[in-house]
């Protein structure tokens, strides 16, 4: 490089470095003024998301950037991060209490990831939450007495159990709910135990999300609806979206979602950890989606052996699923094997046309999902 | 929402439309300036992608950002997202030339996406491209006269045959090379067919990535490396990083990587056609990690049965691993049959061991790709 180039790089950096300055600087007021707005919502206690408003938002800005030129995307996907970074900070400004003479929440298995996160948003939001975890049961009585709800988030092996053995004294009006990713049973066995107000959820995400906002919550009505009204409605608060399923539907969606994806995840890391394979060469040659995909499966063996352990074996129903997909992936092999390159085309079509709509539509999502994990890459 | 909320908000609002406007001022500077650089790179010839000043230019952001109460992980996403926009502006700039005194490059298959890309990058580096595609064969003896590069870039079914039977009458010095995305047998008919010199490319990338900064392109050294040299550099310009890779080493790889995880994916979204899913309820209920897997799914099936039918079906040896993968899943599936859990978290904790650290690692990554996952999210 000679001198001339180098000196004008450097003129330049120090032109850019000038400009991210004052982009920081922008950062900074644009989160306080954003906080500013969740406080004035805490007091009113309307919900930190507001989907149209943001639609609005975005569409106005993107608007304003391609008249000057900058590509609509690049602002959406600014202002996208901008907002997340808001939701996280909403925390620490609290949640309106949507329901003032409660009692307390007591949380059986508060100890858990998924139990704790509901217990740092019940308590930033003014509620007095006490925590059961298993070493707990001999003060079960005296700290069920004043409870107003009892959410159990237990693993999913005993859940029932401890519903059905434990669960069987709460005061008449003290709402019974769980966070349980099965519905059917543990619904059945909370109606049978308690004779107040119940109800089931399913929180669609994994404990390390930041923040509620946009995340989906599954509920499954169980009785006295009018006495939990208040709860669907702080999660709301909390920015998430409530969707309402009847528990058998959820939990045969919950089969192919679930149960056998976590198990095909499982298999796969299996296959590569006896196939020997070496990780530093596969992520050597691996293009943005295979690094994704080898991410996922990583990522499942990150966590707890016996969570997905509980997950996938208190499906039985999906070991038919499963079943269906070994004998399809059988035949495909089969195909493969004879070199029935034609049958391989038809049923790709076939597929397409069952797709439909999705398969373009997905194949834009995931452009942007594999443009944001190549931003990322660092070498 | 009572009056004074509404006003309050109004007010805030309009603030915060007054600091989008100036961001947006800011990201047009911004944009503008990193072209400057690009232009004094582009007539120097230096590459566009400087790994180190980015990451020093990222770590100083970061500082910075701590400084001011800003999350260090706010400024650096949102720097990565300008830096992408600037690669992809770039192309409006043109690259520095190599090599000058090429004579013209040919594409045989320019018609393909991948074919197309090579060919507007090589324009845009003042090369004079011209393309053979499958009715043009009465034309190549005068098209190969002058060519200086022939870059081959056809289906991967019938690559090998093109080599043998339509390129053994190439210049001397010509540079004969190939994108095909296995290596062994291209690179040993290429050998045989040209006398010249030989290089194999297998760009990591589908063609849909806009910019080839970050992206990975193998390179398999055949003969005479000192006269395709330059055209190492002419791809570092763009962006790119080049992983050298003996082809068998390659194609190993590439059997878990590719054949293996396309096919899987086959089967995944056969079998979802096959169970009658609803696309609309399974997504109802989706958390943000299953929606990226039905994306990446979905993705293929927007994509030409053809094209993967060439993939599969080209790598025999992959047959191995399909059917090793087969062995796992069916062994796993038993073992949930007979409800072994002490078992499955035996083999859990074995893969587990078996990813060591990047396990961990993968976890972080994917959280973060999930959390733009989830900023994607609108309703």
């Amino acid at each position: 490089m000679n001198e001339k180039t180098t000196s004008e790089l450097e003129h330049l950096r120090g032109l850019i470095d000038g400009v991210d300055q004052q982009l920081l600087h922008l950062l900074r007021k644009r989160l306080d003024l954003v906080a500013q707005v969740g406080t004035v919502k805490h007091a009113a206690g309307l919900p930190i998301y507001a989907p149209q408003r943001e639609a609005a938002m975005l569409a106005k800005r993107r608007e304003e950037a391609q008249t000057m030129g900058i590509a609509p995307q690049l602002i959406e996907d600014i202002l996208r991060r901008l907002m997340r970074e808001s939701y996280l900070n909403e925390k620490d400004v609290g949640f309106k209490q949507v329901k003032n003479d409660l009692g307390s929440v007591v949380i059986v298995g508060g100890k858990g990831q998924l139990g704790g996160l509901f217990q740092q948003m019940l308590r930033l939001s003014g509620y007095q939450v006490k925590v059961l975890d298993k070493d707990d049961w001999q003060q079960a009585e005296c700290l069920f007495a004043d409870a107003g709800l009892v959410l159990v988030t237990v693993p999913i092996a005993i859940t029932c159990d401890i519903i059905r053995e434990k669960l069987t004294q709460l005061p008449r009006d003290c709402i019974l709910a769980d966070l349980t990713s099965i519905k059917t049973e543990p619904m059945q066995a909370m109606l049978a135990a308690h004779k107040g107000p119940v109800v089931g959820f399913h929180p669609m995400f994994g404990p390390d999300v930041g923040s509620l906002a946009k995340q989906v919550v599954v509920v499954c009505h169980g009785r006295e609806a009018d006495k939990y009204q208040w709860l669907l409605e702080q999660i709301a608060i909390w920015g998430a979206r409530i969707v309402e399923a009847e528990p058998e539907c959820h939990d045969n969606a919950m089969q192919l979602v679930q149960a056998m994806r976590h198990f095909s995840t499982f298999v796969y890391g299996l296959n590569l950890c006896k196939e020997e394979a070496d990780i530093e060469t596969l992520l050597k040659f691996s293009s943005p989606i295979y690094r994704l995909e080898l991410a996922m499966v990583g990522r499942l063996f990150a966590q707890s052996p016996e969570l997905y352990a509980d997950i996938i074996f208190a499906q039985q129903e999906s070991q038919h699923a499963i079943g269906d997909y070994l004998d399809n992936y059988r035949e495909a092999l089969e195909l493969l094997k004879r070199g029935d390159r034609e049958e391989f085309i038809n049923q790709f079509q076939m597929v397409a046309k069952w797709f439909g709509d999705f398969a373009p539509q997905f194949q834009r999502e995931s452009r942007m999902m594999l443009q944001s994990v190549s931003d990322m890459k660092t070498n």
